[in-house]
């Protein structure tokens, strides 16, 4: 299969390539590095990098920024933040895979622990990945030709505890290369519609 | 208690209006309807709204636009009207009323029934209820002052059948007296970061 991977210099899209690549074409995308480049938020960059990559077999997403902040200053702009990057930018890359996918190709998207297990300074990272989770349960039931959709929950990286350690304290790491296992189940297997948690 | 309703003339919004009134004050409140108006998307608008109406000891609302349309044809502007109005039009409304509420206020918020059982077209709505779930369990954790966040998820109204009910065979359906009790249980009871699901 071909695979395009977003985020692949990220530490989840490294893993997720090597995981990918023991079977599949990788085709790396980021927004400033690898083969191809795009800015997810805007759906004109989308079309462009699909235009360019032509016809895949699946989408893999380790991509998207959101804004952390206390709840009792976090503006509407920065709450704009998470929901045009890691939800828009997402649902961007989702919507217009639809017409790039080979039949039976698939999407997977990333959300995060935070959907259900908030921390100070996460809300809008809480509301994006639950958001996320939302859409994957839905898109899934109407997407036509076989495509499918999953989304990968990660907990905090093993490889992230020396920058993002102390705001998830008493939390269970997973190195990245056991949630790229989530993203080969999703692209490999039949399943859609699912949440992979990786906690 | 005094109490802010938003969308006080909508189906739910006059169910909940009745429910709290046996024993609260309720200040009405609309797009174009009741005591004052609000356009929740605007934040600039919502802090007008408090500015008015003053110190109050809970907010409850039941309004928020979503798109409604095929998976295959959405753009990323019908996708923006749900999360600009049900979910920041409602987030805009929780983040001002941290400054407006009395200690141990409460705020709720709607979501509704397509977060967990996706319908054909409905992919917009599933999104935003998913997000406005996750935004309340991550803003209860960090409300000061004893204030506390919930959100109602309605199923399909029964008064809502003669117009939404095609999209929604095979739901069971609730009266909007039943999903105004919700209402009345967060505004009421002492619970937070809840998801009050009326199914």
């Amino acid at each position: 299969m071909k695979v395009v991977v977003i985020g692949a210099n990220g530490t989840i899209g490294r893993a997720v390539g090597e995981q990918l690549a023991l079977r599949h074409e990788i085709v790396k995308v980021g927004k400033t590095s690898g083969d191809y480049q795009v800015d997810m938020a805007d759906i004109g960059s989308v079309h462009a990098l699909f235009d360019k990559v032509g016809k895949v077999d699946a989408v893999a997403i380790a991509a998207g920024e959101v804004h952390f902040g206390p709840l009792a200053e976090i503006t509407p702009e920065q709450f704009n933040v998470g929901l045009r990057h890691k939800l828009m930018g997402q649902i961007n890359v989702a919507l217009a895979a639809q017409q790039y996918l080979e039949d039976d190709g698939s999407i997977t998207l990333v959300s995060g622990i935070l959907s259900d297990e908030p921390i100070r300074y996460g809300v809008n990272a809480s509301t994006v990945n639950a958001a996320i989770e939302g859409f994957v349960r839905a898109a899934a039931i109407e997407l036509p030709r076989g495509l499918r959709i999953n989304a990968v929950n990660p907990t905090l990286l093993q490889e992230s505890v020396a920058s993002y350690g102390p705001y998830f304290i008493g939390f269970e790491t997973v190195p990245a290369s056991r949630v790229a296992l989530a993203y080969a189940k999703s692209v490999d297997g039949l399943q859609t519609g699912k949440v992979y948690r990786v906690w």
